[in-house]
């Protein structure tokens, strides 16, 4: 199967379990369902759940149902922080993933309280995994990976990013200000989708480090990749209004460094990161060739 | 001691250990920080993690290390539905115990931010008490605390109940669909404190499913003491502008039963819940005299 046949499948198996643990659209509160479901389900990359299940392949992963909520989890907890950045307060924007934005379709009390929801039904999800435990240390596993579950989107993790990230618009700021922000705002989920991978496939404490730092480095890659793709994109490529970081007046690695030096910062984080994952390989006889075709994929992504 | 200096000591006690895991105000972020403790250091009854910790205590409790994360946990994740309820999209409100409410001290984006880094802070606190675990049975109660923490502030609990009540504002409703809303909105969280008190002391299945029951009691009995309140008590000593409801377009029991039949539904629930826990206690030789007190004074509660 080629790199693009299996990321298909794969996306779409993802796509498969997020529908199953998203929540029923039933009962009088049925409407912030529907919102939530209308984010959760709005298509996207899945690249978190996918960083998650592929990390925990190359450890040698072997019990599915303890995973599976975990990624349905990390995409909820992606989804609440889309809806409330977008929200008048915040970014005002209306579009995201080619679709009108949540407060848009929904007004902005159901917006709030749908991302409330999803940021909620994350942990929620993610405990039942509790139920597919079958002895004590598949629990320790269980309760350490929703611990970082619990720290990486946080206020040391995503949501600080986002913090720094609002407070910080229209003011000039640094190379160290904005990684500081990216670090945490992008970096920290992808962090917490990896490490869980590990945890849970049973990877040792210098693994799951190992991994974080790694992860740390896609995720500014990745964010550089959506500084450049946000000047160089359309909205019918892009899904989401271009050169929308001018329109806000937000510092971004293009404004800053350029979009030929950031290109170059992108191929060198995920250079970087591929050797720290082709180190822990190469230490305990792990493999996983799709994962390394998909952190290489992300630098020559179009949207 | 008297009951009036037992409730104060324990109030104090509880103000320690909600400030001892608190966010510390440092780092790029500690605006955020300091917003979210704004509103959870604003005093309030402490009534979730008094109740949590009665609830333990009755069942012989030992583990304070185990319990107190919980303790600070709840009062996060109910300051943080505060925060979002008090927002302009939803109750619009500028006043909250006494103090200016969150956006109209720090602004939307950051009382936003601040109720979703609560309601994360929340389950990353609880998470702590995985520090204090000795054994496989202390890790087995505190993921099932968990649980209980990520179930019921969520869709089928408090937040549920909140979408119910911001859709039907304005519009009439019978009691069953009021009953639904606050056996939810409020009751839930109760419900969340004292199973989880009872869980952490190693209450078995039974008295934990009692202790539910009797606490969607007290939950609705406190709920409908509230409204009563909005209409008879004054904005100096409620702390909230009085009449709020009423401003509001809101059905409450006052609205729906009169003044005189509320109060006696009160009395009614308050009796049913000690006699569900009259009942365990006499079952199990429990007995706590400071929580059957506590519960009789929310009867008479005049803030």
């Amino acid at each position: 199967m080629g790199f693009k046949e299996g990321l298909k499948k794969r996306t779409e198996t993802i796509e498969g379990i997020i529908r199953e643990y998203a929540p029923e659209e039933t009962g009088l509160y049925k409407n912030v369902c529907r919102a939530m479901n209308y984010s959760l389900m709005a298509g996207g990359k899945r690249l978190r759940p996918m960083l998650m299940q592929e990390t925990w392949r190359l450890f040698g992963g072997k019990e599915e149902k303890l995973l599976q909520p975990f990624m349905a989890a990390i995409e909820m907890i992606h989804t609440y922080s889309l809806i409330h950045d977008d929200l008048p307060a915040l970014d005002n924007d209306d579009y995201r993933r080619g679709k009108k934005t949540s407060h848009k379709v929904f007004g902005e009390a159901m917006a709030i309280l749908a991302g409330d929801g999803l940021l909620n039904y994350a942990f929620e999800t993610a405990c039942k995994a509790m139920d597919a435990v079958e002895d004590e240390k598949q629990l320790a596993k269980v309760a350490q990976a929703l611990r970082v579950l619990a720290v990486k989107p946080g206020l040391a993790g995503m949501l600080g990013g986002q913090v720094v990230d609002v407070e910080m618009e229209g003011k000039p700021i640094g190379k160290d200000v904005l990684d500081f922000i990216h670090e945490r705002k992008t970096s920290a989920l992808i962090e917490c989708s990896m490490m869980i991978g590990a945890i849970l496939a049973g990877a040792g404490g210098e693994e799951v480090t190992g991994i974080e730092q790694a992860a740390r480095k896609i995720g500014l890659a990745f964010q550089i990749q959506d500084d450049i793709l946000d000047v160089t994109s359309s909205l019918e490529v892009l899904g989401k209004p271009v050169y929308s970081d001018e329109k806000n007046e937000k510092t971004t690695y293009v404004s800053l460094m350029g979009i030929e030096a950031a290109a170059g910062q992108v191929e060198k984080l995920s250079n970087d990161a591929l050797s720290i994952i082709r180190g822990l390989c190469d230490a305990g006889g792990y493999a996983n060739p799709f994962l390394e075709e998909l952190l290489k994929a992300l630098i020559h992504r179009k949207k």
